[in-house]
Formats: structure tokens, C-alpha cells, sequence
């Protein structure tokens, strides 16, 4: 049986309050009211919403899917509809968004929490609202005034939903051989070509959707200096704001999918009537700049889709867990009856811990990005900005990579916990495996994460805002390290471990980059997994020593969070060592793969 | 596009010949006809066929799967029944089996070879000859002379299929909890109950079905030692052979899963109309006893499988990363063209090249089983037999846990490989991985394995059988550490790292599994994973010895297999060391992980 979601709200209090730190971010201009209270009615009235209005339609639009109608119209799946409304009306979609155009106003660190209970409570519905996040960031970055007017409002209050088109059939990831053509028509352009894994590309939730398309002028440079980013509205807007007549654009097919059934994956045809009609957002041949604006946070998402996938899985697991009885146990004292729930089982309970402290590091770790981009958006300080930024620049393809690759372990793990039944579809436990496989995949796959994580955040700055980063992580190692609590001290020596451990692999990155790099990127993906694994244990550090302040030591929550730091020293940051070898030897392996 | 199996019968027949050394199953009586033309001859028939025949229906049957319709009646996917037709008129049915009832009797480890490549070519096919076998195996194991002489001949020739039910809704994977009753009625015995996960439990492939079921009889004692071993046909045998009255035993529903779609799992109902007539096989109460002498050879299948699967997932991902053209390559002098197919992008590469080596790794090692299973069978020497038995028992575990838990890792990154493709079902790519997730499930979980691995082949024998073969295995690698190519010393020095530190954890096992029995189980499943590293890791250090004899030095199949081990030993056998941390810390890790 597929259980219904429960809110983790007491352990994202905890990360948002203790480990974060939320009062360095109610410090920032703009965020004044960003209170305790605030933090706790926002999960509280998510968590509430989420588990009643969105998570009961994630096994039945995983059933009946999205489904393309006549006339290139989609269907999304029974309720989905509904739910829309609910979500728009109770302004969940503008939550993060600048009450200027209505939003707000709260920081993204509050969205990330509440946008991790949407992904989980499904992944499939939270994609609509995500992709529009993506295209209000794009539009109020670098949109004219007039487009802000235009489209914004109904954007940020969700009437209308946004799409990202960047990809075709011959380009993949590679954006610099995209060639859907923009033609200067007037005060607009034509835009014709095919696009391809357009998320929510059509679809009935809303009564207008926005797309942003990555097209090429007839002058532009080749390559991805001559990709330009336009506006093209499934319904053009009337001055008055109404709408107005169907551009040429149209939903020509859907892909049938592995998992997140309910959310529509389109391919998308432009111009097949003359040309869409298209507006130019900011200047010409800067698309792809205007698109790694957006990077981080689209990246950040997608990450939090793998935390919550993967609480979700844990959910369902920890349910099965305790709901079946079967065998005896072997742990002592734990469970007094012959007959045990099978969470008693030694291997289970490995699952069940692994799992656990896994999805409570990603959590946090996706958290901290969060955090920082609101400091690094919002400090009047330039320096402390920066630094934000910095630091948000190293952490995405972290978040990105590491949080999807480990949720798919453990949506693995859940299946595994319910033996049989978890290969049976009813029992809810595969489905979470089927959607969280995409999430390594779209907006950049890991090894995408990786090359940026190698290329941009530690080859071109020489490994300064890693260096800084470890040098924090090494701190925290040392200050646990020396606490006289022997469990906290066996944690904090085994985080100085992690810390060097990536310092050796930094510096051997460093060294053979530039004559070496197919070595380097060869080991790329390990090394991005790597440096997960360490900073997730930095996380959990950072939370088992705010479990042990004299204020916390009682309560039940942080003693909880202590337990999951030390299970995950054991379970996860000592185990992931070996990935360093991965890296270290690349440039060895990497010449004799040639030849396989 | 799903790409059609290629059977790898190099590697194969390179295994067999040079790594398991065939030579000395040929020496063994009753096998003197297992020459290398057999053996080149039945991998070149048996990849004709496979290919040719079965491999066209895996796609179609996972699309159509098997479906119940009326009467309780299960049709299988178009095609299925043309292509067992054929399968058992060929002979492959009884490849392994003795010709006393008419098989062929060649080596379980040439059997082997030609179940992989079923199993490659669909899993959901080669489910239905691999219960037949587990049925002939008890049959002819335990089973009265007219059990044998009714029985046997149509299900070695596939006339008739065989299952096996063991499962029950409330018992799971807990036997001790088996509620199936079987009365006695003159000759035989009334049999009624519930058994669930029943593969191919019903289906139009064959005339006839031989249900081998677990029951309990009335004055039983409880617990395992209660349970007793029964034949329970589909349709009774007349005494002049011919098929007689429908017994009462039906289908009542099939799972809905999430792979192996065109394999039928049935709920079957047992006496519903008064009871099922089945035939006690053996003694009463035996059957637990009886089941364990059939679990090698059904554990080595599954394992096989796992093999199988990874081996066509690795095909899939090789022939769309030298199919799709993308980007540009970093990998100097690889290919000077500006656009390259993906395979040279280093992390592409990378994921080749670690499915591939440990996909030989895994073969090797499950034929290494099957050939002392052969000896263990057939040799004379008692002395001989008995080593080779006690090997069996300790590699068995480790070949089914160990390879099918490889084999999830190695489909999902046959996903990656594909990219957006990779999710999108039509690329064949996503099946694999869907087909696989059983794999770590039925046959005894990954957990079963790993505490049948500790308890029954470490602790019960205090480490004498893996003591031996460590042993083994520190001595590949001091002679290939001893090696003046300094890449093959390296792998040897890798390789006695492996086995010192899998001796180091068996050692922590046999001072610590009596007085605090649940954190050895704990740590039980990164200790059967690691003991794969290592031993997948032996098989390769062994192909490295061999290829690099004087007679093989320009084998284009040596020189491959030479690299291939070379990588291998650093990007599987050096990195899964981490899983020692897990063993040795588990008695600290299991008390934290209490509390969460």
C-alpha cells in the first residue's frame, strides 16, 4: 500500500533554525519578517496542503498519466487540475517571488523547504509550478520593463505557467549545435524548430503558458555565442493584458516514460504555420548567459527533487518497516516479542539508518545552497555577497548531482525493504525508483554537474572557493574532533578524514588539469560524489554540534539528529573514501579503457 | 532503439577455457566429451538461437506481458509459444541434465554459458525453463523412481514445465511460517492453501505444469522442521502416461510489476474445491532440507540472470554511445573529428568502462561456481568432491547477492549513458533496469544471501572454507605482485589489499558473531558486497595471468581481457574497500541507528 505523505517539518525547522541559522538570513533587508513564527506557520500550512491536496493524486497520475488529446491538447491526470487551483489561490507559487508583482517576498531558503513537500507529495504535479519558477526568474532578470508588466504578474500568482526550451533531436546537451531559427519580423520575431523533453510543454492547467526558447538569429556567431533566449506565449496578449489569438506553436507528441507519468514530457513545434511568434529577452546572442543565471536555481531544484523523492521513499519504507512482521529479531532488547516488525532485522535496520541520515544531510545540504543564494541576492555587504555567491557557485552541482545520485540509491533501498511487494506496483515503493531515475538525468546530467563542479568552481578560480569551503568543513572536523564526548570526537576526526581526503583530490585536480584533462574529467563524476559524501557529513556535523548545545540537549529532535550524524559517519562518509581512488588513478585507467 | 543481442562468446569461451580452465571438468567421469569443439560449437549454436530467436520477443513481451483471461487461464506474450516450441525441440531444455531421461548431460558450467545467453536475451522467457530445471533438480534429488520415471522425461525434454511454491501472504520470506496443509487421502494427499509470487504458476507454453509445493502436514511439528515437499500436477498423469483429470489448483491473479512483464508471477489457490492431489516427495518433513540442496543451483541462476542483464544493458549503452554523435571529445588522438560520439566524452567513458569490467568480473566468477558444481557432482576423488562442495556453498551467496545487486548499478548507468533517452521506455534502455530490480529480491534477498554467507559459510565452519579461499586469492595476487609488467603488479598489489582487508573483516566476524550476533548481521550485506569486489576481482587477476602466457600474448581476446582487469582493479577492487568500515563499525553503528 502506498502511504501518504507526512511533513518533515521538525527536522527542516530544525536544519532552518539551528544548522543554517535562520536568524543570519531575517538579518538581510527584505526579509525582516522571515520570524521563527513565519518559519513555523509557512511548514505548517505547506505541510498541510501537501499531504491533503497533493500527495493522495501521486499514485493515481502515476496510473493514468498525461495523455495528448486531439487538436495537440494534453490532459493532465484526474485531480491535477483541482489541485492547481488550490495551489495558485492559497499563493504557494509566488511564495519566494518579489511582491512586486505580487509574490511574498519570503526567502528562497523557506521556498526550498516548502517546494521539497511538493516534490515529494509529487514530483509530477511540482513540475509545472518549478518550470514557471523558471521562467519568472529569467523574465525578471533579463525582461524588459514592458515584458515584466506583461507577463510576470500572472506568472508569480501561477494563472498562467512558464516552459524551458532548450534542447532538440540533434543537440542533446550540446546547446551550441541548436538551430531553431528566430527571424526579425517587425517588433517581434519567427521562431521555427523542434524542441524536444519539454516539461509541461502543453497541458490544461492553465488558461496560457509561457514559453522561453533558445533560438538562433540569422546572423548570429555558431556555436553557443550565437544562441538568443525569446518569449513565445501559447496565446499572444492583448494590450489590454487579455488574450489573444494562438501563436504557432503546438504539443506534436508526448514521451512515454519510465516514471513522473503525470507530468506531461512534450515535443514542441514552432513555426509550422510561418513562424511563433517570439519577443527577444535582453540582448541578442546572450542566451546562454541569461541561461546560467537561471542555472543555480533550476539546479537547486531538481537537487531538492532528489531529497524529496527520496524522503518519500524513506517514508513508504519506514511504514512497510514497521507494518510487517515477519521472523524474529536478533537485535537484543528491542523488541521483546518472537514475532518482530521486520525494522528489527539487523540488515532492514541498515537500510532503514543508511537511508535515513542520507536524506537528513541532502535535505540540509540543499538547504545551505538555499540560504546562501538569499544572502548572496539580498546583502548590502558586497563582500559577504560574494562570498554567498561563491559558495552557492561550488555547492549546485553538489546539490545537483550528489542529492539525485544518492536518491537513487535509496528509492532502490525502499524497494528493497519491502522484499516482494516492493516489486509489485501497488505497493507505491517503485514508482519513487521510476521518478527519482530522471532527476540525474534533466537539467544537466551528473556528469554535467561534474564538468562544472571541475571546470567552472575549481579550475578557473585555482581552488579558492573549494579551499575555502574545505578549509570551514576542516574546522568544523577539528572542533568536533577535540570534543570530550568520544562519540562526537570519532565523528569529528572521521569529517577531517573527508575534508583532507578532498584537499588530496582538489590539489591532484589542480595539478593535471590543464595537461591532463580527459584524466581529470574522467574522474569527475567520483569526485562530485565525493565531495557530497564529505559535505553532507558536514552538514550532520554542523547539526550534532547544534544537538549538543546545553539549550537543545534535551530535546527530542536534536537528540534524534545526533544519533543520524554518527550513523552517517559510520554508514557514509568513511565509506565513500574509496571514490577518491577513482580519481586519483584516473589518469592510469582512463588509457587502458581505450582499448576495451 | 532497443538494439538486439549479441552473444559475447569470446569472453566466454575465453573464461571457460582459459580462467576456469576446462580441461579438468573434461577430465572428470562421465564428462569426457566436453572437448573444446563442444564447447565452441554450443556457445555458436546457443548465440545463434538466442539472438536469432528469443531476443526479438523482449521488447514486445514487456509491452504486451502476460495477462490473465478466463478460466483462470494465463495467456504469455505473442511469440512466446513459437519460440519455447522451438526451444525444446532443439534440446536446450535439457542441455545440463542427465541422459538417463533424456538430456544431454554436458557441464552445469556449459549450461551456464547458454542460460546467460538466455537470459540476456529475455529474462521473462528464460524464467520458465529455469523453474523447470529447479523442479527436475528435486525430482531427481529426492523424488521415488516412479516420480522420476513420470516426471522427468517431459520435463527435461520442456514437454511439460515445472514451479516452485514456497511464498505465502503471511509468511514472506519466513518458511518456519508456512500454513499450506496437506492431509493424506490414500496414495497422496489433499493439499489446499494460499502460495503467492508463483513464477510461470500458470501459462500456455506447455501441455502440462508440475507444481512443486511446501505444505504442512497435520501432525507436523512446528517451525521449519514441519514442512514437507510435494508434487501437485496441473493435470493428474494416467497410468499409461497420458494427461488425465484437471487438478484442483488455479491461477486466481497475476502481480502487476515493475519489470519482467512478459514472466507471469501468479497467486495460486490450492484445493479450493476439497484439495489439490499432490505426492509426498521423499520423507515427510524433509522439505526444508530438500529445498537447500536445490538452492545452489537456483541462487547460481539468479545470479546468473544479474549477469545476464548487465551484460545486455552493456551492449544497449555501447551501441548508443558509438551511435550518437555529440559534443566534442577531450580524449587526445582517440578522434581527431571536431564532432565525436559520445563514448569519448571522459566520464561516458568511464561508466563503459566500469559496466564492462564488471560485467566479465561477474560472469567469471558464476561459472567459476558452475565448474565446482561439475566437480563437486562427478569427481571420484571424495577428497576433491568435497573441496569443490565447500567452495560452491561459500561462492554461491556471493554470486547471487554480489552480481544482481551489480547488476541494478550497472542497468542504471545504462540509462545515463542514453542520457534523456535513457528515460524515454522506447530506447530499451530503462527495461533493463526494470528487469533487473527482481533480481536482488526472489531466490532469498540480498540480505538472505549475505547471512547465509555469514552464518552458514563463515561462522558455522569458523572460516575454514573462506579461509581457503582467501588463501587462493592472497596467492593470485603475490604472484601477480611479484609480475615485472608493473601494470600487472599494481592489479596484484590491489589485489592482496582486497584480500587481507576481506580476511581482516572475516576475522572481526568470527570474534564478534556469537556475543553480539546483531551487528554482525549488520554489517552482513557490505560484507558479502565486498567479498564480490575482491573474488570478481580474483577472476580478473586470473584473466590477466592468463593472457599474458606466451601462447595468448597477441590474442586480440587476451590483450582485452588485460586491460580490462587493469581497470577493474581501479575503478571496482580499490574503491569498494570502503565497505570494511562498514563491517568493523557496525557493533557502534547499530546501537546509534536504534534511535532513529
Amino acid at each position: 500500500m502506498a502511504v501518504q505523505y507526512q511533513p518533515p517539518t521538525e527536522d527542516m525547522a530544525f536544519v532552518i533554525r539551528h544548522v543554517i541559522d535562520s536568524q543570519k538570513i531575517s538579518e538581510l533587508p527584505g526579509y525582516e519578517e522571515f520570524s521563527e513564527d513565519v518559519i513555523d506557520a509557512v511548514l505548517e500550512e505547506a505541510g498541510k496542503f501537501n499531504a491533503g491536496m497533493i500527495s493522495p493524486l501521486n499514485t493515481v497520475s502515476d496510473e493514468t498519466g498525461a495523455s495528448l488529446g486531439d487538436g495537440h491538447s494534453v490532459k493532465t491526470p484526474t485531480g491535477f487540475k483541482e489541485a492547481y487551483q488550490q495551489y495558485i489561490e492559497a499563493g504557494w507559487n509566488g511564495l519566494a517571488c518579489s511582491p512586486e508583482y505580487g509574490g511574498q517576498g519570503l526567502p528562497e531558503l523557506l521556498a526550498t523547504a516548502t517546494n521539497e513537500m511538493l516534490h515529494s507529495a509529487s514530483m509530477s504535479f511540482g513540475l509545472c509550478p518549478m518550470l514557471t519558477a523558471g521562467a519568472i526568474h529569467a523574465i525578471e532578470h533579463h525582461g524588459s520593463d514592458e515584458q515584466k508588466q506583461t507577463y510576470l504578474p500572472n506568472l508569480v500568482s501561477g494563472q498562467w505557467a512558464g516552459t524551458m526550451n532548450l534542447t532538440e533531436p540533434q543537440a542533446g546537451s550540446d546547446l551550441a549545435a541548436v538551430t531553431t531559427k528566430a527571424v526579425p519580423n517587425g517588433d517581434h520575431y519567427l521562431i521555427s524548430g523542434i524542441k524536444i523533453y519539454i516539461t509541461y510543454g502543453e497541458h490544461d492547467l492553465t488558461e496560457n503558458i509561457i514559453h522561453l526558447v533558445l533560438a538562433r538569429l540569422p546572423d548570429a556567431p555558431a556555436g553557443v555565442k550565437g544562441i538568443s533566449l525569446f518569449i513565445v506565449p501559447k496565446f499572444l496578449i492583448n494590450d489590454d493584458g487579455s488574450l489573444g489569438a494562438r501563436n504557432d506553436v503546438k504539443c506534436i507528441s508526448l514521451e512515454h516514460k519510465l516514471g513522473i507519468h503525470g507530468s506531461p514530457t512534450a515535443v514542441m513545434s514552432y513555426g509550422e504555420a510561418g513562424g511563433a511568434i517570439g519577443y527577444l529577452v535582453g540582448k541578442p546572442n546572450e542566451g546562454l548567459a541569461y541561461m546560467f543565471t537561471m542555472m543555480n536555481h533550476a539546479r537547486l531544484n531538481v537537487g531538492l527533487q532528489g531529497v524529496a523523492i527520496a524522503e518519500r521513499a524513506l517514508q513508504q519504507a519506514l511504514w512497510y518497516a514497521y507494518d510487517r512482521v515477519q521472523g524474529k529479531t536478533l537485535i537484543p532488547g528491542d523488541q521483546p516479542n518472537s514475532a518482530a516488525p521486520i525494522a528489527y532485522h539487523p540488515d532492514v535496520r541498515r537500510m532503514l539508518a543508511s537511508m535515513q541520515c542520507r536524506v537528513q544531510a541532502m535535505r540540509a545540504l540543499a538547504y545551505e545552497a538555499a540560504a546562501h543564494m538569499d544572502i548572496a541576492a539580498a546583502s548590502e555587504d558586497a563582500q559577504v555577497a560574494s562570498a554567498a555567491q561563491s559558495r552557492v557557485d561550488v555547492l549546485i552541482p553538489v546539490v545537483k548531482g550528489w542529492c539525485t545520485e544518492q536518491s537513487q540509491d535509496i528509492a532502490s533501498l525502499g524497494i528493497q525493504v519491502h522484499g516482494g511487494m516492493g516489486y509489485v506496483e501497488e505497493s507505491g515503493a517503485a514508482q519513487h525508483l521510476r521518478d527519482a531515475r530522471i532527476t540525474t538525468i534533466y537539467e544537466g546530467t551528473t556528469a554535467i554537474q561534474a564538468n562544472d563542479f571541475i571546470g567552472r568552481k575549481i579550475l578557473r578560480d585555482e581552488g579558492q572557493g573549494i579551499g575555502a569551503l574545505i578549509n570551514e568543513v576542516m574546522d568544523t572536523g577539528t572542533t568536533l574532533g577535540n570534543s570530550e564526548d568520544t562519540a562526537l570526537a570519532r565523528l569529528g576526526q572521521q569529517l577531517q578524514q573527508g575534508a583532507q581526503t578532498l584537499r588530496d583530490c582538489v590539489d591532484w585536480v589542480l595539478k593535471h588539469g590543464k595537461e591532463d584533462a580527459a584524466a581529470v574529467y574522467f574522474g569527475s563524476v567520483p569526485m562530485l560524489l565525493l565531495a557530497g559524501d564529505v559535505l553532507g557529513g558536514w552538514m550532520m556535523a554542523r547539526a550534532a554540534l547544534a544537538a549538543s548545545k546545553p539549550e537543545l540537549i534535551n530535546d527530542p529532535v536534536a537528540i534524534k539528529k545526533r544519533k543520524a550524524a554518527l550513523v552517517y559517519g559510520d554508514l557514509v562518509l568513511t565509506c565513500g573514501l574509496g571514490r577518491a581512488h577513482q580519481v586519483i588513478s584516473a589518469g592510469t585507467t582512463i588509457k587502458q579503457s581505450l582499448a576495451l
